[in-house]
């Protein structure tokens, strides 16, 4: 863990709305547009050579989604609605009391919105602010344009960090709240959800080597939408595609799965978590050894889903230099050498004294437990 | 591969209607009874201190499970209604021209069935065949008495053998249609599945050290059912009752998952096949190398799924010795170190040159692949 | 009630497998094409200016439906598929034997299909049955395909015809079983349902003035699949081809919804029935007063819906004059003057003294009750 | 119209979080308790021979709902939470300047809640506020308890009210905002949909004679809990529990379900609208004339539901007066003697021209249709 505590500026946050777009750059825009328009079904608002605009099915502003052609893939933008253009002052304020970089526009970085600021924030992390924002049809009527995995929203990015109790104090200080964490009995946080809008979050922080981009997460309505985008992935032979899932959760008690777009960014298809809007909304800390925290079923989580991360741009387009977490990993102590899981609670004690074999049968001790090979 | 074909009887075959029930030996039956009853939500339709007689919710004969006491987890009986009363006739005279043991009860084996037959068939399984039965009620309109997961159909059987091609022949001879299979380029045939009632099957034989009982299957009306499950197994902290799935068949097309009961005894939950009613029925042969065959996402099987299977009794009650399978598994020819699976039937050719890192990735390579753990 | 009982002929009937497809005569061929394709999703096997041939997505044979340009909106052909080809001398046999018209076409009357007999039955139908058929692809895989509305497997038909128990008979000597009907306490049946396939129904006979065309239904393979074509008809501003429904039937226990095609042709979208395939399997009987039998849920059935069916050709191609019915009709004794309705058993006396605005309230005594009106 | 608008205060409003709550009056407290728990499944938080306590499943307040016993069915609070316990005195100044009569409970008017303001407001609604409250377990993961129709939030109030705009412009007053309403081209409005939460509404005005309740909402995660719901009061001969529905709603875009409890107290069940927490999100205005505006399928409103509602309570617990309203009503303008809907906009003006026998089929116009009776 650092010891350089991020200072909670003097000047207030910005007053943020929710989690609106991310930009992302991808090696072979045909190929990535291939995926996210005609296998997962996003809505072009516009595209040019460069760029495709894309948008989910319930959604009014002008994306949600900018694929841009680039040399290396990464992430550009994670972008938030602000509630006013006032919010875009106490954005250039609060992260420039931080040091941080910070560039502001008033036509915008990307088409469709308008003032528009962009930062690198002190974990590292492109961040973009913006309230003026073009409107298009909100297709949630349009049923006819709708598929078996129809998304309807954006619901949140995932951020790698090292330091996750650091990065949370700092986006506390950016206005968010903590929904839910994994912990362990020694004190090291392994990941932390933080909300904006009522629901589990706008964004998590999750521990690893960063910062990087973990994931980005649209909504359906329904968990047989999500199966339906397997499905299809299965009929175009794409199923490889498929890096996690369908699941359910522990944390957020959502339904899920993670898809890995040609560049390999991670794309996460989510539904049904709950209400979090209550100022005194109960934060649900989950056991790292609870081997239903990541999945409900108990299912084991792939290596790849921990160890694999998207690289995060500077505002020079530069990639973000990664710094190794010293904590220890969620993957180290649940399926390392030394890790354990268990399903019950009161097992706990007896998988800790590194007697698995006795707590997990073997179809839930995962993929890479050693000593567990043919 | 063995070379005794099991002879066609001059004698002719029962008419089956259809797999009805299965009856299980456990070892603790008040804990078998809270697992099918208190967890899966079968329908109790009598029980004393030695059995529990089980029914789905669109059932209407006496049962479809029966759960007794013994002192080892094993099948008892795979157990087929027949058309009418006389084939029971037609069933004692096919398989005594098989030279099998067979047993008729004129008041059943078990309670709620009537004149009854159980034999030991040629591959060393105890099947039962019966034509009276008592009526209970059918609870489908019951809906006060539906859960989440509701069970409304026994759906299949799945057994365990080692010559895979010649159990299909003898099933054929007693009626049996084949309408999906798993084979290689070479010609091994390592599993198929075979149906009386127009359904994907009534039974499947799988490829293994035999005779066995793989799994006996309960069907659900939507694929939500089968995700409740999972959700209140999470609840109960039995989710490592959970073996493999929730997932897509590629063979079948069905949404299935496979449980495991408190002796070990596989039970899957399955949900919408297709009709193969028509007397050309188009066969279904899926290359073992698919690696979208047994999950259509690509997710890799476990390998307990191929290994693990429950015992099978004779008429006296003594567990069948097991005879090992000779043709290739079907795990090591897919997951073993010399195995290979692909996505996309294109890539098959590189995939057989060994260069699998090229044409799966990490998280579809499954558990055991040799030369992937960390 | 006719007093003319149709003979039960010397000639055995042919094996029918199930209800295979219908030939529709539509007065306007290209707004059947998009109501049929790009509404309800079919899938076109082949088509010419004169005829658009469709099928279900796990269907392998050539169609399921036939459009069929012609002057005046009716149905052409009812048409099953046999076993065996032998299968249709039988049905040459048969019908013969009853003095019926019996023709045979070498190569089909309609494309895809080949050896095939057409008749004109004793109750007036013009059936069809063929066993030769061209196979296709199945689809059932195909989940590119595949829209939210999914309609996966042609399911049965439904006349009209004015004397039920005279039809019933007739049906059982073709080889059809009833498994549900309605009936009140003095003797009259107002319906009835009858299958080949163990399913409820491959076709009923519905009581009224006839011979004509009830419906033609597909099955989804779930219920927010049919849920999905409303919101879609929503979409496409064509909600007023919903006649009646979503629901719950009373009678088979499937989810329904039933549609009218720019003809007026009634298709019914089903989901859900149950087993019926035991040679014992019960046949369940509704009250016809019981206000749970057409909708489980109580909806009154709008009264389209009991006096609006389509033509019934006759092998001229001449549509069939139509007999009224003289029993009771079902919408007479339930919703008419003297009709009564009720939603408990122990709620019919009172109900059946007319004391009905005390046994159901206002919103479920339907929309043409007299003496409700505001 | 009444001409009297209700000032603005000069004081701030509490900042109001969510609809929280209902306390409904009821005459039979088991049959009551029998219909929410055992029927509908909300949970018993605590309860004695006056009153049952319930919630949701997802719910960590004390209650949702409150059932007290009483001689007159009756609301006698819609409750709101607040962020802080500042913003009761808010309440207070808020309605105290608007002349409004207001009680202050340092322990709350009913259990586990603290510190409460009830007032009468403007438009004679009795409004409770309240911040303090008890936690109680959030069973969102305890799927063991779930049932088929699991209700997992309270989503919303409605309230009948002569005067739809006047209603509106105060709410506003008190911080909501207008997310959808209907309107006619003469510029009447008939009804209007209002959030705190963003979702499409905490609270809607319907016009009618009023102050009544019109309805309260109960969220479930997907259509199929809401079927199940119907499906089940099918199953205890409760059906006629349901006055319309299920369906999809234009206004909203959710699917739903109408019921009445013992005492005729309306519960909607909802599911899946969308986001609205956007400063600008788009608001929706629907013509009263359009078909889809209030069931997207076209499916006719049963009268009752325009014109019966609940009587709500003043601080003593007497029956408000009922003040009539003197615009046009909605069920006039459409299904009445000169109303007239039509399913496509292009149809409108020969709607209009009162053509309606052209453009919506028999089956769409209603029950109450004048001229339209067998």
């Amino acid at each position: 863990m650092t010891d350089t505590t991020i200072p909670t500026p003097q000047a207030p946050p910005p007053d943020i709305v929710r989690c609106a777009s991310m930009e992302l750059v991808v090696t072979d825009l045909a190929a990535s547009r291939d995926f996210y328009v005609d296998v997962l079904g996003l809505v072009v608002t516009e595209e040019d050579e460069h760029a495709v605009y894309l948008r989910t099915l319930e959604e009014f502003i002008h994306h949600n989604l900018v694929l841009r052609q680039g040399p290396t893939a990464a992430v550009a933008a994670f972008s938030y609605r602000v509630r006013t253009p006032e919010d875009l002052d106490r954005a250039v304020g609060f992260y420039t009391e931080l040091g941080c970089r910070v560039e502001r526009r008033a036509h915008g970085f990307v088409r469709g919105v308008g003032d528009s600021v962009r930062v690198t924030d002190p974990l590292g992390f492109p961040q973009e602010f913006f309230h003026e924002v073009e409107h298009v049809e909100r297709l949630a009527w349009r049923y006819d344009l709708h598929t078996p995995g129809a998304l309807v929203r954006l619901d949140h990015f995932n951020q790698v960090t090292p330091d996750v109790p650091r990065a949370v104090r700092h986006m506390e200080d950016l206005g968010f709240r903590v929904t839910e964490d994994i912990q362990d009995g020694e004190g090291t946080t392994y990941a932390a959800w933080m909300r904006r809008k009522p629901t589990v979050h706008d964004t998590a922080m999750t521990g690893g080597d960063g910062p990087r981009m973990h994931h980005v997460a649209f909504a359906t309505h329904e968990k047989h939408n999500i199966i339906a985008i397997c499905d299809k992935l299965g009929a175009l032979r794409l199923s490889d595609r498929i890096e996690r899932g369908p699941g359910r959760h522990g944390v957020s008690n959502a339904f899920y799965l993670y898809l890995r777009d040609p560049d390999g960014h991670r794309v996460e298809i989510y539904t049904q978590d709950y209400w979090t809007g209550d100022p005194d909304n109960p934060v649900v800390t989950w056991d790292v050894h609870d081997n239903q925290r990541r999945d409900w079923w108990g299912n084991p989580v792939v290596p790849s889903w921990y160890t694999e991360a998207s690289p995060v741009l500077d505002l020079d387009g530069v990639p973000q230099p990664v710094v190794a977490r010293t904590d220890t990993s969620e993957m180290a102590v649940t399926i390392g050498a030394d890790g354990f899981s268990y399903t019950r609670p009161e097992d706990a004690a007896r998988a800790a004294a590194h007697l698995e074999d006795d707590v997990l049968p073997s179809w839930k001790q995962g993929e890479y437990k050693l000593g567990h090979q043919l």
